[in-house]
């Protein structure tokens, strides 16, 4: 064999998802872009602000010498000074500039967390329906993802998360606001299942590591989303620019520790170390300058907020079900047949684009992305109807 | 233990560089960073050119919707063609956009090409001296690096390369021009490897890759450099823009594939995927656009060859023995002690910073990087003078 066992599966096992993206583009050929609803991907319509051009414009007009050299590997101390100061005004903790590792996006964020935590067959817990990339991200550094159930709301399941924790327990992963459910899990929520790590970490004499994925946290329509470091100290929070700037394609996002995480000097070593070792060797150096102006840019919430009630208004009236989302730009409604891949194609007929629950560890359901304008949104309406009522008729 | 075992054996192997990292930062607060010469760190001081400044403030003020959305992982279409094209003129081969993945600079690219070709146990053949950074890329999938000695004047051992193949070998990787040597392989030591590569691949029924990484070729000074294209269809050529636009903080390269390498159509599906998993997801969005402008841009190679001169000539007249490079920025002088460490330190101490050979898998030397100007590379000379004296006299 020439290329990996492991990537000639991965191939294999996503070939239904390049099927699906292939029939897409097949039919935007046909019907023109207009005329394919694509609710597919979490890739924001909106563009940055004009405020980031003329950062960027202005950054490039300076005289600073060596604004794209080589740098630390966990970022320009500038920009870690200011994360950190940005979340001292947003957290009950205080931040210092080590604690922040500035990173090619969340992806990198989450892989460099993975690679400085992990032995082979550590475990990492994670609440169902998911992110699918995180299979990839802890398989990479030789850990293994133990799936628990959430409960009927897709709020967290103490109990089934307590159940899925065992000696081999490294990390637990949550990401609130959720992809795909839009859920933002609330402070009973986190308190319990702060009280639960506590617990094991004490049982096992070791931490368990509580890895908070908040890419979409700015992205909240009706609740605060709670301080995760208010409750628990063995924390990483990971994050990025990509979605409350817009500008996911720039790859620029950071990690920030706990301010009292235990073995920090370790933990913040490994953290650079690994983002050197895994070939990202610093996040994008002109993004990273870029940022500390714009920490407290708000996100478009409001324009994600009307496209939410007008698509679930619709939905609803529709028949389908589902948690109205709290946050992020993300439906995920059941499926009304079982079969989740059959009814995104009965979607796809209609030529809506959206991905099966199944992709997401959740069968029975899809996601439907709004990140779309309001006029893709309402065209579609038509097209949902007539899927539902084939079923259902 | 909180961390991995390995990342807390790499932070407890690499203390020796901290050390010396740390004794250089003290040295520059007491004496200042004009009077501490950093030759430690193949970084640019040479800033981009004004076209490049003028086209990313174009770009910037340009109307081009989605400029830093999510594109295809392997990068965007004219990006993919544009180096395409470009190769084209350059090399003996027919590139199509398809045979390019845009990558988050040449440490990106080699990663995505480990983590599609590399089982566990798979075998990596390096000639030494070597870029210390590949046995991390390397180990990172699993696979084990397996050093083979060069000849004298650090040109390809072919008869070492050919011992160091076994069953498990599934790649060679060199680095022409070379770093740390400046060393630049000529065509028969590339015809050579060819054909070895070719003996053992119809051995072993699978082809043994060869990986190449260029990404100093157009810093070469006296020679061109040989089109590995040419000679052998195996091939992964990866590179990045760092150093001839001297961007390396942007993190922005390509892999390109052989255009007849076997079993094309996985091979291009595996470097998009790894892209995708490995938490890169594309390379920078905003640099992917400015490239296409710039890839027939010269290199400031004359700039590095008046340094070259000018740091030999003196050398030599000290009485430091050294191969004189023809690519790349870096001197790899004899120590004049065994101990190349200790004369590193000894170098410390007229507050010159280099790396010892040991760092580069090559004791009994030393890496001078004169990506430095000309003024700090005189003002150096004294202290080169001073510390050979000490173990001559």
């Amino acid at each position: 064999m020439a290329i990996s066992r492991k990537i000639r599966l991965y191939i294999k096992s996503s070939s239904w998802i390049r099927r699906m993206f292939e029939e897409g583009e097949r039919r935007k050929k046909i019907y023109g872009e207009e005329d394919v609803f694509d609710f597919s991907l979490g890739n924001p319509d909106i563009e940055p602000s004009d405020r980031f051009k003329e950062i960027v414009t202005g950054l490039m007009k300076g005289d600073t010498i060596g604004m794209h050299r080589y740098m630390p590997n966990a970022g320009l101390w500038e920009t870690r000074r200011s994360i950190a100061q940005f979340l001292c005004c947003e957290r009950r903790a205080e931040f210092k500039p080590e604690d922040i590792t500035v990173t090619v996006g969340a992806g990198g964020g989450l892989n460099i967390v993975f690679k400085t935590i992990l032995d082979p067959g550590d475990e990492v817990v994670i609440p169902k329906p998911y992110f699918v990339e995180y299979d990839f991200y802890i398989d990479n550094h030789g850990g293994i993802a133990r799936k628990v159930k959430t409960k009927v709301d897709f709020s967290l399941d103490i109990d089934a998360i307590s159940d899925g924790i065992t000696s081999n327990t490294k990390a637990v992963i949550i990401n609130s606001p959720n992809n795909p459910t839009g859920r933002i899990y609330k402070e009973d929520e986190i308190k319990g299942l702060s009280e639960v790590l506590m617990y094991y970490s004490k049982k096992l004499g070791r931490p368990i590591y509580l890895i908070s994925d908040e890419p979409y946290r700015k992205i909240s329509y009706e609740e605060s989303v709670p301080d995760i470091f208010a409750y628990y100290k063995e924390v990483f929070l990971v994050t990025s620019f990509s979605k409350d700037l817009s500008i996911p394609g720039e790859r620029i996002g950071y990690v920030a520790v706990h301010p009292d995480i235990q073995d920090k000097a370790h933990i913040i070593e490994g953290l650079a170390l690994s983002n050197r070792i895994l070939g990202y060797v610093n996040a994008p150096a002109l993004m990273q300058r870029v940022i500390p102006y714009l920490l407290h840019e708000p996100a478009p919430v409001e324009r994600y907020k009307r496209r939410r009630d007008l698509f679930c208004t619709a939905l609803s009236s529709f028949g389908y079900e589902f948690i109205w989302p709290e946050g992020a730009f993300y439906i995920f409604p059941k499926s009304p047949i079982e079969d989740d891949k059959r009814f995104v194609s009965a979607l796809q007929d209609e030529n809506i684009l959206t991905v099966p629950g199944s992709g997401f560890g959740c069968p029975g359901h899809f996601r439907i992305a709004y990140c779309t304008s309001e006029k893709i949104i309402e065209r579609s309406f038509d097209g949902f109807e007539k899927a539902i009522k084939r079923f259902r008729s």
